[in-house]
């Protein structure tokens, strides 16, 4: 058996990725009451919003009420994504978040034309004024991320050599900026990954860059993310980003593409049946994710939510006995 | 990494699953119509239905009907469920089935308690009956199961071994009967397990009993059914029984306990992209699944029939390029 880490460490970025998804409005209030209970869970880091024009994303017009919102709990680092200066201006001027810049680069030339009409050439110069942007306003960067690193849908499947040279990329134009990458995240941007090529990439990344500390981001498009964040525990990964109840995917497909990120509960479930400590309470994750399910208004996809914890279901048999 | 199998078997139990729990009426037309789309995909086997009294199973009243309706295909096996020599009967009567019989015991003494009324010993007693009701028949056994084989609702979790012990007493009833097993399935039927459960119940096994060729039955309770199936990869495991768009488990929680075998067609995915055969072409059991959805009348809950198979995507850009 391959060795698994000890403990991990889980990004919750349900708030983000599912206020930004709902098609509904949600009030300020309930997008607080939920950060608040997440924050309750031991939960170590939570992504609380995007601040990007509220005409593209209507879901985050609130962005700014909700970060002077919630309770701030000491321990729990608070997040935020933008896009932009504007968006990186917003969340410095909230005091309230713990601001750090990543370099992202992504592994499908198709994709980056479509999404962004730039070439992979194009994309790091982009990101050299993104580094410049981090600079000015005194923000670390310690993070890179190779988006669509297993697979796209516009190109393919995608040589791990190109995830080795999109690193070498990030690494340089860290070292450029005076920055030195300390976290790698890959991501499976549109579900392509199995457990044998989130293996095969990360351990070509590992053995070339064994500096650094590995992390996944694992959409559950295709039914593969817990079994993707195994495999990436066997490898060694600890780092992982998920979402609260499944939060940002839909179970109804109503949505075309839809891709949530790999179910926070399940995967804090995973870890502690296995030994590996999350400092995450289940039970309380669990209750989160049912108030995540009554505050958008539909059923969400996490499992765990509806099976019920065994430490519960444990403590009653002892009860019992 | 572990050695994983060139090729599975993977046992549909979707229609016996789904139309025995599903609520409302589905027509027999119906129920034959998603037989026959599932015998155009290349599975190898099977289960039609159960052959159970239709006032205790509403949903199998019909079980000789649809047997007597499917088309049957050269090359699949046409399995049927059955609780007792009556229902036996009705299986052999019909003349279309592949009807072998197996011996099931218990790693819950509390389960077999409360569903049963039985001991653990009472229960050896009553495979006995079971093994004489096939003799009598002339109905080969070759396979054994163990249910709850890694945890239970009513017990908590189940130690290896006694499932070993469970293993061996499997074993020699079917000696006494003049029976060899071939096949020993691990059934994770209240969803207790973990991928390292898994690998722990499936090592121990196998070393102690290197003949045995070993399936799994993994239940998706708690999100960890594919996960646990990877697990099994790693160790060989090259039998799996699963339920075509999940059938049998319901995405609302609507029913308390709800437990879907794992989701074939995210299965055949995973296996497929990993390089291991399963003998199905994944496009037309996507159809298959998005027709029990149609028949069963809500949405079921297999990921990649809404995500969409990685061969398509392919296919697509190929013929674009």
């Amino acid at each position: 058996m391959n060795e698994l880490p000890q403990a991990v460490q889980i990004n919750e970025e349900g708030p983000r990725e599912g206020f930004q998804f709902e098609k509904g409005p949600i009030s300020t209030a309930r997008k607080i009451e939920l950060v608040d209970a997440l924050s309750r869970t031991g939960l170590k880091q939570i992504q609380v919003c995007s601040f990007v024009p509220p005409q593209n994303v209507p879901g985050m017009a609130d962005a700014d009420e909700v970060v002077k919102g919630f309770a701030k709990r000491p321990g729990v680092r608070y997040t935020g994504l933008w896009l932009n200066e504007k968006g990186l201006q917003r969340a410095l001027a909230s005091g309230r978040l713990d601001v750090k810049g990543s370099i992202a680069l992504t592994a499908s030339a198709a994709f980056l034309q479509r999404n962004q009409n730039r070439t992979l050439k194009d994309n790091i110069e982009a990101q050299r004024s993104i580094i410049r942007m981090y600079k000015q306003n005194n923000v670390p960067v310690e993070r890179g991320s190779i988006m669509a690193a297993f697979g796209c849908n516009f190109e393919g499947d995608i040589p791990p050599s190109r995830v080795l040279e999109l690193i070498q990329q990030v690494l340089e134009l860290a070292a450029e900026g005076g920055f030195t990458i300390k976290v790698l995240s890959l991501a499976d941007t549109m579900a392509w990954a199995t457990p044998v090529s989130i293996k095969r990439v990360v351990g070509a990344v590992r053995e070339r860059f064994p500096q650094l500390r590995l992390a996944l981001h694992l959409h559950d498009t295709r039914g593969m993310g817990i079994a993707n964040a195994y495999a990436g525990l066997e490898m060694g990964v600890d780092i992982f980003d998920a979402s609260v109840a499944g939060l940002g995917g839909c179970p109804f497909a109503a949505h075309k593409g839809a891709a949530g990120n790999v179910c926070t509960e399940d995967l804090v479930f995973m870890c502690e049946e296995m030994g590996i400590e999350t400092g995450v309470d289940l039970d309380l994750l669990i209750q989160a994710a049912r108030l995540a399910e009554e505050v958008v208004g539909h059923p969400l996809p996490g499992s765990v939510m509806k099976g019920g914890s065994l430490r519960a279901l444990r403590n009653k048999l002892r009860a019992a006995a």
